[in-house]
């Protein structure tokens, strides 16, 4: 028979076990956290209408989608979480219950050009919080806190929140008579980092802003330093427009509660440069950055929006968000050498080797293992015991069992640690504790390493 | 502004948070027990090319893909998730070690035509074991255990595992001299249950089987009682022909090593008359069937299978899995009022109230008990008491902590369980362990009642 060559497609990533298992403790440690913040799990399908998910038409994203028919139907993958968030909280709006606070983790689908480290298929991590007509500034100040956790519990630490408001943004154009060009210039100071202060002044004089504006504009981005100083340099900015101190008393109550929500100061910073290039962010915007490596840009961003699902419903739904790249971070955190090699990634935690030919005590140890919690497997191969050893040795499971006729009399095992080499003979009761107690350090492992 | 009726697809499942809570529960408790068996998370795309997943070619499944073209790619959604992992496996054999066990929980899609209780997009939970040239009958025996395992650790306790060999009814189908009709007749006597012992026989004589052939068939389906009285019976038949005789030796391998596993008999019955439709299955095959609602059909199937990848490689891949269709388990068992309303669905355990302009206690109070591990909310909104409590009571959120003046001064919070409506006063630092404490018995709750 003519055999067809087994591939994945160009863009999309598949791992190998020991760093899918990686990557589901990444997913697994994002839940936990989002549930300890009082986060809803929520799924939607990957297919919609092409008419509800393109609502908002237009743009870039269009372009990647992957739109096909199917029947008479048109339809395409969901390119993001956001727009069926908007769709489902627009469809349920009667049967949820204000402010909707809700994580989802899944796939979603850009027909990007292929290249390295930018994926057709990946996951994003969001949460979101979804207020009815309003939504308190408290949501936006509780969510660096999340950003926070979230990394510090994946094993990372040198990062930093960097936090802005698009009303401290937009009142400040406004106050320079530039309202009308306002989505233009934070489009271009979003670029601030990526091409430097004097390509960002060209490109807002291209724009038909003022020489004095430009300056007063690249001034205004420039200024930096801890929290505390950004605030009182804001202050000089007061009394001009309102927007304006609106924003700088948003920020300011964010700062204000960033400790109490457990985030250290040399995790946060404030930035002024930070607009988030999309439209619809109103308020508190946000980015994470990898001190070590600020070229990879931000790991979570996000903010506040006005108006979730305008697209679909006359309720007024405000909102605050944030999401992670998951296989995009995933990647980067491999090139970067930053997956812990040491973090768990055996399938079992105990691999049990009958040496008679009677199997019935290592089925019988097995089962009494797995009822301990023991993740346990069961080596049946009848294979010589340097391939037996082996599979267990490649597979990194840390504690073999064998069960040969002189054991199985005397109602013991021999347990070899793997990392060690030694071996101890154990009553059959006592392996479970014995096994779990040594793999408590474990558990403490995270996935990235610094 | 116009607005687009938000919808999703006919045929798309959507779930309220409190079902997809359960939803999530169902799958975390597959995941926990796959794991206790020594599995590996597998996560493929749900996109392969279509000269790659359509290797196989031809059937009913074909009909139903969902296939289009992206460039000049031309592109299938997965149907199932054993037909990637052939692809897996073939693709990535060098990288693996063998015998390679896997589970993958994901969404598959089929355009089959909408009606009640039938999904387009769907989850299926599946394991494998996959050997290299060989794979022991013992993989075959610890399947039954992990079916048995996973719906107990889900509520189930009425069903039955059913087990039967397909060598052992090609045995019998070749002693008849009917070889050649094996698949035919196979796929006749699987519906057995569905229309009846006569019209059976019908089909087989239709078929080209001799009346007698036929009565022959339908006394061997008609063997049953204890596993051991099959056993028995299958022994008249031995001695006439060798895959008949390894087929009842490995069917009774099987039931030996059953309880040892772990499966009570009220558990698991042999079933003669079960053969899976499905041509690639060999030997071991599986049903689980819910006692009281046989109607549904088998809930959890699968089989030994001897040549998993034939289409993308010349290594041979013999291996045992088993699936279980998710989506429509969970309809079912909605409809059926199986889904436990009692087991925890709230999306935090405390909800914090603050009761003074000052929201720094609170945020203190939430960081704490956060990092206590207690899933908490604090609520921000300036609503009226009777909203805030309103809210907490819709989420069906089990303790609200009122945190005013008093209070704060006191270094207490005032803790209400909102199933009894009592109010307890609290020290701040007691309220974890107070709550988690009550909280240990909502552990022990399953997904499903029966």
């Amino acid at each position: 028979m003519e055999k067809i060559k087994p591939r994945t497609l160009s863009g999309f990533m598949e791992l190998l076990p020991a760093e899918q298992t990686l990557f589901d403790a990444m997913m697994a440690t994002l839940k936990d956290t989002y549930a300890l913040y009082g986060f809803t799990p929520l799924d939607t399908p990957l297919i919609e209408a092409s008419e509800v998910l393109l609502a908002k038409g237009g743009g870039e994203t269009e372009k990647q989608i992957y739109r096909f028919t199917k029947g008479d139907a048109d339809l395409s993958l969901r390119f993001d979480l956001t727009v069926p968030l908007a769709r489902y909280v627009a469809q349920h709006a009667g049967e949820l219950t204000f402010p909707f606070r809700r994580y989802q983790i899944g796939k979603v689908y850009r027909g990007e050009r292929a290249q390295r480290g930018r994926f057709r298929e990946f996951y994003q991590a969001d949460i979101d919080i979804i207020g009815d007509e309003k939504l308190d500034i408290m949501n936006e100040a509780e969510i660096p806190s999340i950003i926070y956790r979230a990394f510090t519990k994946l094993g990372l630490s040198r990062f930093r929140i960097r936090v802005n408001n698009r009303k401290v943004l937009n009142g400040f154009f406004a106050l320079l008579g530039l309202t009308e060009k306002a989505a233009d210039i934070m489009r271009t100071i979003d670029k601030l980092e990526k091409i430097g202060a004097a390509k960002v002044k060209d490109l807002l004089l291209e724009l038909g802003v003022s020489e004095e504006q430009a300056d007063k504009i690249t001034a205004f981005i420039s200024v930096s330093g801890d929290s505390t100083s950004v605030l009182t340099a804001l202050d000089a900015y007061r009394g001009q427009n309102e927007l304006f101190d609106l924003g700088a008393d948003e920020l300011a109550t964010v700062i204000a509660h960033m400790k109490g929500f457990g985030v250290p100061d040399e995790n946060f910073t404030v930035d002024l440069t930070i607009a988030r290039g999309l439209d619809y962010y109103t308020g508190t915007v946000y980015e994470t950055v990898m001190l070590d490596h600020p070229e990879i840009g931000s790991i979570c961003s996000g903010g506040r929006y006005d108006n979730l699902a305008e697209y679909y419903t006359d309720r007024k739904l405000p909102g605050v968000g944030i999401s992670i790249g998951l296989t995009r971070l995933f990647y980067v955190l491999g090139e970067q050498k930053m997956l812990n090699r040491a973090f768990p990634a055996a399938p079992a935690d105990v691999i049990i080797l009958p040496m008679t030919e009677d199997m019935s005590p290592a089925v019988s140890l097995a089962t009494s293992l797995r009822e301990q919690g023991v993740r346990t497997q069961l080596y049946a191969e009848k294979k010589k015991f340097k391939a037996k050893i082996g599979y267990a040795d490649k597979l990194g499971i840390p504690y073999v069992i064998f069960l040969g006729e002189d054991e199985i009399a005397n109602g013991t095992v021999s347990l070899k640690d793997m990392s060690s080499g030694q071996q101890v003979s154990l009553p059959i009761g006592e392996v479970a504790a014995y096994v779990s107690s040594r793999l408590t350090a474990q558990k403490t492992l995270t996935v990235i390493t610094e």
